[in-house]
C-alpha cells in the first residue's frame, strides 16, 4: 500500500480502516490496479518519479459521509484531494497535485436534486455529468437547454469551480458565473450553504445570486477550502430559433475593424453567444481539412508574408479571417440580428463577404440533435472533441495524452497579432517547433484565450522538453501582461508565481483565507499552488 | 470629542493627530458641525440613543494614505467604516453600523483611471458617482452607456459591493456581477490586485473575469475585511436602438401566465433588461396619479375582492396586471423582439393587450437626453428618485427619510399572491397600516424583490413601531423561505440571524474568514451582522 508522505503506515492503514467504516470496504481504494484509474492519463510526467499519484481513493455517497471522511482526514494529517468524476483529462483528470494524496471520489454522489422547468435552474450533485443532466431534460421533455464544454462527460460542479466555459449565450457559458447557490464541507467537516441557502427553507436559493452579507462562492472555485456537495446553476430555456453565419475578411490587416464592429455587437449583446475567430489562409491546418499543396508550401514557407497569403486567397477564395456568429431567440428575432450584424460588419469593412449557416428550430427530435454537427452551440453534450486528442484510432493507446495553455488577451486584434508575433519569435528562439499557431477562442465574452495545445509522448526526455517550452511560455507570456486562467497540475506553481503584484500579495491572501478554513492543511495542497502551511516552503 | 467606546481618550487624541498627519489637519473631522454630514439623515433611531454615530472621519485622498490609516488604526484598535461616498440613503448612508466608529470617507479618491471604448471597460476609485462617469462618458464623445441605480449620485463602487442594481440590461444591471478586478486594503494595510490585477502589468485586468486561483473579490461585497481602493466594470456599448412596450391583462389569474410566458422570454435572454410589474387596477395608489373616487373607495374596502376590481377594470379600461418591457439593440432587432414577445404573450393569453412605449435612437443629444422621462432605462443618472422620499415640497425638512425591506421571491405569480396575501394578513393582525400593498421589483433576472418602503418619522414612538414592525417581517419573511438582499444598519443583525441553516454555519464561515482578515476587528463592526470577535458576544 502506498503511504503518505510523512504519514506513518501504521497511522494511514488505521485510516484507510476507518474509511471503509464509512463508506464501505468496496469504496476505499488501496490496490495498484484500482488506483491505476486515478493517475493522469494525460500527465506530462508520465512515468516519471515526479508523476503525481494517489496513495487510496475513497468515494461516499452522501453529504455525512463527506463530512466523516474529512474528520478522519484532520484527526490523522491525511491529504485528501476532491474530484468530481476526474474526467478533466488535459488539466490532470482524476490525479491529485500533492502526490500522496487520498482521493475524494464524489462519483456516487450523483443526483439531480431539483429541476425547475419556469425558473431554468437546478442544483445537483458533484457526480453529475452534463450527459447525466442532458439525459434527465431529454427524458422529462423539459423546454430547458444546457451548456456543455467539449467533451461532455465531465461534471458540471467540477467544471464550473475549474471556471470552464461552454458554447451557447453569454449568460450560461462562463459556468462558474451560471451558477447559483453552493452547499459546501469546510476542511473540518462543517457544513454550509451558502446565498439564500442559509434561510432554511429558502425559496430563491437557486434564483437569487446573493443571500446577505458577503458573497464567499468564489473563494471555493480553483481553491482548496472546501468541498462542494451541491450546486444550483441558471439553465437556458429552449428557444424558438438558432441562426449561425459566418463573416469573412480577405486581408490581414482586416483583422483590426473586424474585431472593432465585432466588439460594438459584443458590448451591446447584439452578439450573445461564443464565436470562433478563424483564418483558413493563415492556420489552414488547424481543426480542419488538410490544405492544397500550393497552401500547404506557402504555410510551410518560412517568412511567409500576409500579401502573399493574400494573394493566394484572392486566388481561391480563401477568406484570411473569419468570426462565426451564433444567434438564439424568436424566428424573427435571429433573422434580424443577422441582417444587423451585416450591417455593421458591412460600414466598417465593405467588401465583407458573408454565408448564412444552420437555421433550426427547437425542440429537435433524436435523429435531429443525433445529426447536430456543431453539438456544443446548441448544449448537446458529445465526446467529439476527443478527435483533437492522442488516443485516436490512428495512434497507439499509451501514456500519450494533451494538455492546454491559454494565455489571456484582451479583445483586439492588435493583442492577438502581437502575441502572436511574440511567440512565433520565441518558438524560433527556443528551436521549438511552433506548435500549431494559436487561434484566439471566444470562451469569454470580453477577452482572448490563446490556446496553445501540447502532445504528451511516451519518451520522458520529449515530456521534459515540452514542460520546459511550457514554462518558459508562462513566464514570456507574463512579460506581456498575459496571465493564464487554469492550467496542468504540473504547472500550476509556475502560473500562480507570476501572480506576484506587490511582492505575490493576493497568494498571500489566499493562504491566510487556507489557513483560517484548513488549519490542518488537509485539503488539495497545492491546488493552483495554494499550500498549506506546513508544505509552503517547498513551493517554487 | 467623541471617542469610540472602549478607547482612552488620550489615546483617541493622540491617533487623531497620527491620522492629521497622514492626510492634513482639514481632512480630520472631529466637531460636532462637520460629523452632523456623517449621520443617517434617514436613520429609524433619529435622535434616539440607539442612533449610530461617528466618533470622527477622515479622508484619504490615495491609496498609500488609506494604508497609513488602517495601520494606525491596528496599532490603537481603533474601529473604522469605510464609505465610498456615503449616499446610500435608505440603508444608513454615511454613518457607521458600529457607533463610534471613525468613517473612514473615500469621496476625494475620485478619478476615473481608465476607460477603454473597444473594451468597454473602465476602472475607477470608490469617489467616483454615476454622474461623474456618465458626464465624463458625454464629454469625451465615446459610445459607451452606464448602467445606474435611482438616484445616480452615489458612488459605483459602493453600490456594487453592497449588491445594488440598475435598470439597463441583464449583464450589466447586477452592479456586482458586473464589475472586473478589485484592488483592496486589507484591514491590516496589505494591498491587493484580484483576478488578473495581481500579474504585475496585466492586459486583462478588467477584461478577463478570472485570474489564476479562487475568485476572493465577493469576500468584499457586503462584507467588512478590506478597503476596496479600486475596481473595474464592464460598460454597454451604445445600441443603435431602444424600444418600450407594455403588456397588459385584465383579470388577477392571468397573472399565472403572463408570468410564464414571461419566464420562456426570460430565461432564453429574449427579454434583457429590467422589467416592472404593476397593476394599475389593485395598486392604483402606488408612485402614479392618484386613483379616481369610486376605485380609491374600492381600494379602501376591507376585502374587496379580485372580481370586483375586475368589474371595475372592464368598465374603465385598466389592465389588472402589467408588464413593461424594453428592448436594446440594432433597429430591426428592437422591433422584431417586440413582436416576438407579443407572439408568445398572445399564445398564453388570447386576449393580452399591448401597448408600444419610446422608440429611440442613439446617441441622444443633451436637449433629448434631458427630455428623457424613464432616464435609469437608457443609463442616464438622475436625483428624479427622491420623489418619492419624506424631504419633498410638500414636507417639512426634518428628521424625515424613508427605508426599505424587500424580501426574495420567486419569479412566479404563485409566490406573489401568496406573498401579498401573507403580509396583507400579518398587516391586520398587528394593526398596522398596510404600507402600501408591495409590488414586486425585477431588480434580479431570476427573483422578485418585494420592495416595502417604510417612512421615518420626528416622532420616536411612531419609529419605535416601524422598527418592530420590520422586524417581525424579517422573520415572518424567512419562515415563508423568503430572505432579505440588504438591509439599513437598524435591521442588520435581525437579517443576518435568519439566515441560520445548520446553527448559522454561514455566519461562523464569515465570522472565520473576519478573523483572519482582520484579527483587531478594526473595519466596519457588525456591518450585514458580522463582527469582530471582541464584540461578538453583544451580537443579538
Amino acid at each position: 500500500m502506498r503511504v503518505p508522505h510523512g504519514i506513518d503506515s501504521k497511522v494511514f492503514s488505521a485510516a484507510v480502516r476507518e474509511l471503509e467504516g464509512i463508506v464501505g470496504q468496496q469504496w476505499v481504494f488501496t490496490s495498484e490496479e484500482d488506483l491505476y484509474l486515478y493517475r493522469d492519463a494525460y500527465s506530462p510526467f508520465w512515468g516519471e518519479a515526479e508523476e503525481r499519484l494517489a496513495s487510496a481513493a475513497v468515494s461516499p455517497e452522501s453529504v455525512e459521509q463527506v463530512q466523516a471522511i474529512l474528520r478522519i482526514a484532520n484527526a490523522h494529517r491525511i491529504p485528501i484531494y476532491p474530484i468530481s468524476t476526474g474526467r478533466n483529462l488535459g488539466y490532470g483528470g482524476a490525479a491529485p497535485v500533492y502526490s500522496g494524496s487520498v482521493v475524494l471520489d464524489l462519483k456516487r454522489m450523483n443526483r439531480i436534486l431539483e429541476i425547475d422547468e419556469q425558473a431554468a435552474s437546478c442544483l445537483v450533485e458533484p457526480g453529475v455529468s452534463y450527459f447525466d443532466l442532458y439525459r434527465h431534460i431529454r427524458a422529462n421533455k423539459l423546454k430547458l437547454w444546457i451548456d456543455c464544454p467539449d467533451p461532455g462527460w465531465g461534471s458540471l460542479i467540477g467544471n464550473a469551480l475549474d471556471h470552464g466555459n461552454g458554447y451557447t449565450m453569454n449568460p450560461f457559458r462562463d459556468h462558474f458565473a451560471a451558477h447559483c447557490g453552493m452547499e459546501v464541507v469546510l476542511a473540518n467537516g462543517d457544513l454550509v450553504r451558502t446565498g439564500m441557502g442559509a434561510l432554511p427553507g429558502a425559496k430563491t436559493w437557486q434564483q437569487s445570486r446573493y443571500g446577505f452579507g458577503p458573497d464567499v462562492d468564489g473563494i471555493f472555485s480553483q481553491g482548496n477550502s472546501g468541498v462542494v456537495t451541491k450546486m444550483g446553476f441558471w439553465l437556458m430555456a429552449e428557444p424558438e430559433a438558432y441562426l449561425s453565419g459566418t463573416v469573412m475578411v480577405s486581408r490581414h490587416a482586416d483583422l483590426v475593424p473586424l474585431m472593432k464592429a465585432f466588439s460594438v455587437l459584443n458590448n451591446t449583446n447584439a452578439m450573445m453567444a461564443t464565436t470562433r475567430i478563424g483564418s483558413p489562409l493563415q492556420l489552414g491546418r488547424v481543426f480542419g481539412v488538410p490544405p492544397e499543396p500550393e497552401h500547404a508550401a506557402l504555410l510551410d514557407k518560412p517568412g511567409v508574408t500576409p500579401e502573399e497569403l493574400e494573394a493566394y486567397g484572392r486566388k481561391n477564395d480563401l477568406p484570411y479571417w473569419t468570426i462565426d456568429l451564433k444567434f438564439y431567440g424568436g424566428t424573427e428575432v435571429v433573422e434580424a440580428q443577422w441582417t444587423h450584424a451585416m450591417r455593421v460588419f458591412r460600414s466598417a469593412i465593405p467588401d465583407v463577404q458573408f454565408a448564412k449557416g444552420d437555421r433550426l428550430t427547437f425542440p429537435l427530435s433524436e435523429t435531429q440533435a443525433e445529426a447536430v454537427k456543431d453539438k456544443a452551440s446548441l448544449g448537446i453534450p458529445s465526446l467529439g472533441a476527443f478527435f483533437v486528442g492522442a488516443r485516436s484510432p490512428n495512434k497507439p493507446v499509451g501514456s500519450h495524452g494533451h494538455f492546454w495553455l491559454s494565455p489571456i488577451l484582451p479583445l483586439s486584434a492588435e493583442a492577438v497579432l502581437e502575441a502572436q508575433k511574440v511567440f512565433a519569435r520565441a518558438f524560433r528562439e527556443w528551436g521549438v517547433a511552433p506548435l500549431y499557431r494559436a487561434l484566439p477562442q471566444l470562451y469569454s465574452p470580453r477577452a482572448f484565450y490563446l490556446l496553445f495545445g501540447f502532445e504528451v509522448s511516451e519518451d520522458p526526455a520529449v515530456n521534459r522538453k515540452t514542460r520546459e517550452t511550457v514554462r518558459r511560455m508562462i513566464k514570456l507570456a507574463a512579460e506581456h501582461g498575459w496571465g493564464e486562467y487554469r492550467t496542468a497540475p504540473a504547472f500550476m506553481d509556475d502560473v500562480m508565481n507570476v501572480y506576484s503584484y506587490n511582492n505575490h500579495a493576493l497568494r498571500g491572501l489566499y493562504e491566510r483565507i487556507k489557513d483560517a478554513l484548513d488549519p490542518n492543511g488537509i485539503l488539495a495542497a497545492g491546488r493552483c499552488g495554494i499550500w498549506p502551511k506546513h508544505l509552503r516552503n517547498g513551493r517554487s
